[in-house]
């Protein structure tokens, strides 16, 4: 089993071991393990969906992320609720994080068989808090360059105020698995007849043009790193 | 304040009552209550991220819903362990739920101003097996409406076997808030000068053609409601 816990050791092509968590108990063909589908899948997204439990109860925030090899990085003020308690807890935070990509709505003859075609990743483990600070300055890149590949390099660094206001937790990509559905409906035979379309409307992120700060000096024009996306 | 258990009693313009969970510490001028955003971010999505907690930790699972209105219904599988749980627990499953739309991505000059636009709802509350089967049916049609609008009334309906297969929760719509970050970037006065480009990337979902299922009879057109999207 390779080791999780280092990015330098990621070997590609490596997969994720299944536990009891990440076997889903149905469409267990569409279960991923392997390394680069789920930080495809990671790295696409904008948010995650991150689950915590709070006086017992279960709480879900969408948050910006970032991905460094096998680990997640998340930040946020320190006066965040969560991120307080990942670092007063010891070991850290039991966590939950999900990001879900809805690629098409699969409409069938039956209103049974209706879906969605999506790419999702969830993983599983406990959230620690960053304390040091090279590690704290490659997460905060990383959550940058999740926003727009390449960014961190042209912003001005978090100075010393700014990072003492901000917290990092990290999440290491170890409890992990994707779920992929693709394709068209699957009507039963006796359906197929009948008079309802059926099909799959794709679906797909869209960019309009970039709106320039208000207070932007027009002499800085968009970077190709924008223009690519 | 609104019977918010029963949608028959809706008022419109009314708001939901802000509780120690749905203030946030942080950004409060971001937070609404009102009854009209609040479902309006909700019917935009195709999937929720559903929060529980099993053996102590949290769970957060992509999943389709629908809303009717002061409720909102998740199905699935009678074999599925939240919803299993959500019928074999009294009162019901603790969960949140959880919607969120990326709208544009916030460059400012600075890496700590970086964000992104967004309108989230979050719903705490405890989840309930819906048993009653006309409430069933209805939960069952909205959740295939919120895929595509007016699809559940041309879809064959659900027969005896695969209602006896599928399970219904419901959450009402109570302890809820939404969460909007609209604009530019908020960069430092001092940063203005910096030769970075600052702005809004605008996202958008966007829909290609229907693609019909290979078995679909050509003689079946893609209908209005579709083509409306």
């Amino acid at each position: 089993m390779p080791d999780t816990t280092s990015p330098q050791t990621t070997a590609p092509g490596a997969t994720y071991e299944p536990t009891g968590r990440t076997v889903p108990t149905r469409s267990r063909e569409r279960a991923a393990y392997d390394r680069e589908t789920v930080h495809a899948i990671l790295d696409e997204a904008y948010v995650c969906h991150l689950g915590f439990v709070r006086d017992g109860a279960p709480v879900v925030l969408p948050t910006l992320f970032g991905r460094v090899g096998d680990r997640l990085y998340v930040h946020g003020s320190t006066g965040s609720r969560p991120l307080r308690e990942a670092g007063r807890t010891d070991p850290g935070l039991p966590v939950c994080l999900t990001v879900t990509h809805v690629d098409g709505l699969v409409l069938a003859r039956s209103a049974f068989h209706h879906s969605i075609n999506y790419r999702s990743v969830v993983v599983h483990g406990v959230a620690r808090e960053v304390t040091d600070p090279a590690e704290r300055r490659l997460a905060l890149d990383a959550i940058v360059d999740q926003v727009v590949p390449g960014r961190s390099a042209d912003a001005r660094p978090a100075d010393a105020k700014e990072l003492a206001a901000t917290a990092v937790i990290r999440l290491d990509l170890r409890e992990v698995s994707a779920k992929i559905r693709t394709g068209g409906p699957n009507d039963e035979d006796r359906d197929l007849a009948l008079p309802h379309w059926a099909g799959v409307v794709p679906l797909a992120r869209g960019y309009a043009a970039p709106i320039p700060a208000e207070d932007l000096d027009p002499a800085v024009t968009v970077p190709d790193y924008i223009t690519a996306l």
